[in-house]
């Protein structure tokens, strides 16, 4: 069997992209990852129309990335923030591994803009694929093994 | 200084959704990643529109992610086969971060469909925050720090 012969929506990564498989929704992430939660401020940070942000937190919120959370501040009326849940934090890996290759191939002559490091020794942090034996692992060192859940191709 | 004082778009993640910030994009590198090199197959095994992916394919040959090479069965016209360049081999860790969340977030009862291995011993791969200090870095154990490259917003 060749990854061909295999249906192309049966795959995590396909699924992945029915919730994530679009730009302003990665912006949106970034944005929250970073602290950015309320609509207003996404809205502005972004530059995004109110209506394709609305949709787009929308769906994040149908999937359980994201959790609107009421707010009100004194005098006002109540307003909603968005969190991403235990499940939005692990699209980190995700918001990293685009960062990781824009910075290496898109960083103008000043280089990258922000670097990401580690908190607590200020050392900076990137993803190194390894396997459940502790080796480390380089590109092109992989292969894939179809699961129980593999369907072909109809 | 907050993360929504700085430039949205110049940004690592920003600039790599403008050249992978879209679905079929993702599919297209996914699929040329497993072998599938031809038009024809590409079409045929994603169910995309024809024109949809020719525009696809041109925005990743214009970013030097695709290389397009020539081929020639016996008996037919010159055709096109479809690679990853080197930078497009770097996007295998946006590939398989996509994969990990598929597979721990959106598996159905039979598990994931496949499972990436380490070539030599057969274990499972993933990708692990790791320091330069050689620190083995857990989900929020990181921060942000902005470089020269950054710039406020307007």
């Amino acid at each position: 069997m060749e990854w061909k012969d295999y249906d192309s929506a049966t795959c995590s990564i396909a699924r992945t992209l029915e919730v994530v498989g679009d730009r302003w929704t990665v912006l949106v992430l970034r944005d929250l990852a970073n602290g950015v939660r309320r609509f207003d401020d996404l809205a502005s940070h972004l530059g995004v129309a109110r209506d394709v942000l609305t949709r787009r937190l929308n769906v994040l919120v149908d999937h359980d990335v994201v959790e609107k959370v009421p707010y009100r501040e004194q005098g006002s009326r109540t307003r909603y923030e968005y969190r991403l849940t235990a499940a939005g934090q692990d699209l980190r890996s995700v918001l990293l591994a685009f960062r990781e290759w824009g910075d290496q191939h898109l960083s103008g002559p000043e280089g990258p803009p922000m670097a990401t490091v580690h908190a607590d020794c200020g050392g900076k942090v990137h993803a190194q694929l390894v396997c459940e034996r502790g080796h480390t692992v380089e590109r092109g060192e992989t292969r894939l093994v179809p699961q129980p859940g593999a369907r072909l191709s109809a």
